[in-house]
């Protein structure tokens, strides 16, 4: 028999839905790498995707973004979700510089911190231009230099940034708050101020 | 020549829909690439991917698959939009072998007909299980490498393989009809009987 004695609907968004989610279904492992494979990184719940796409629709509804740009892989599902509900298109920019992708790219090199390499990200010039008003989005938020890289191409292609959005930000790394000195709008669904292997605590949000 | 003759919605999925999308703003390059990055490989047409998810879950509808298992990057977009209408969740597996992923993990090597390499990927045995019944889902079904990929790591971890489905075949290359022959139900949206620099010969479905 089943007890459900949960105060929200399990898929429904909320700043406190998705900590909870961190705290029960992550893992802190060493190195200072949070692991959310069961919901984000590799396991998708879509009913609760659904749910976060909804609310980056409705964080950004007044800057009308005319495309979300954003980053294989882990940033595909988000983008797909928030871009369901704007009506508008995503662009992924691809890391590596495979064989098939055209030269006629915009590119910008990003160092991943958890991974400790660097990629060539790009993204063909046909696919944003002047006239886009771009929403850079990405899972994680830590040194920034992934948001730094797709705001790069952004700039490379003349369009105009209204913001970014992630939906975990190490707060304590600095990156977003970085970005938010610089005049950037800089939305996380969650923000981590301290974190390790004993706990998680959340940065308190309206 | 190609006469188009557009007499359907945009944005609503019909095979000719698809076909017209592949064809009008597809590219064939040399080496026998088809390149669709102006709207699934890099950027990403919601509107019409909804259309597709929907697609995806009236064919697999009686199936009742327990979540979809694919493969990242270009698989995540339109797996996302399939689960959303099925409301299951996605499983994808990783490329290559990233510092952060638990070795606890099934794996399989795929060797990449575009890009001529070998790729391990791997998915965490946490996420698949014998009580799983899988819809495998991939972008592009050419030698069927990928999904025999994904088919091994679903082996491994006891599930059921209810179907595959893709959204361009390139039924010239055989990789579909032997699954199928072997017994697998195979869909794909659209499949290409012939390609070269000069058109594209689509086979009859219905």
């Amino acid at each position: 028999m089943f007890f459900c004695s949960k105060i929200y609907r399990k898929e429904a968004f909320s700043i406190k839905a998705l900590e909870e989610k961190i705290v029960n279904e992550g893992r802190v492992l060493p190195g200072d790498i949070l692991k959310v494979n069961n919901f984000i990184n590799q396991q998708i719940d879509t009913v609760f995707l659904k749910e976060m796409g909804k609310e980056i629709a409705r964080l950004f509804k007044d800057s009308n973004p005319t495309k979300i740009l954003t980053i294989e892989a882990s940033g595909i599902a988000i983008a797909v979700a928030a871009a369901y509900e704007m009506n508008i298109p995503v662009v992924f920019a691809k890391k590596g510089n495979p064989s098939n992708v055209s030269k006629d790219s915009y590119s910008a090199l990003v160092e991943s911190y958890t991974r400790k390499n660097v990629n060539n990200i790009t993204v063909e010039k046909a696919f944003l231009g002047e006239n886009d008003k771009l929403l850079v989005l990405d899972d994680f938020l830590a040194t920034g230099e992934s948001l730094r890289g797709l705001i790069s191409i952004a700039k490379q292609s003349l369009a105009q940034v209204v913001g970014a959005v992630t939906v975990i930000e190490k707060g304590y790394q600095g990156g977003g708050d970085n970005l938010r000195r610089e005049g950037l709008r800089v939305e996380s669904l969650a923000i981590i101020d301290e974190m390790d292997e004993n706990g998680i605590k959340f940065r308190p949000q309206n």
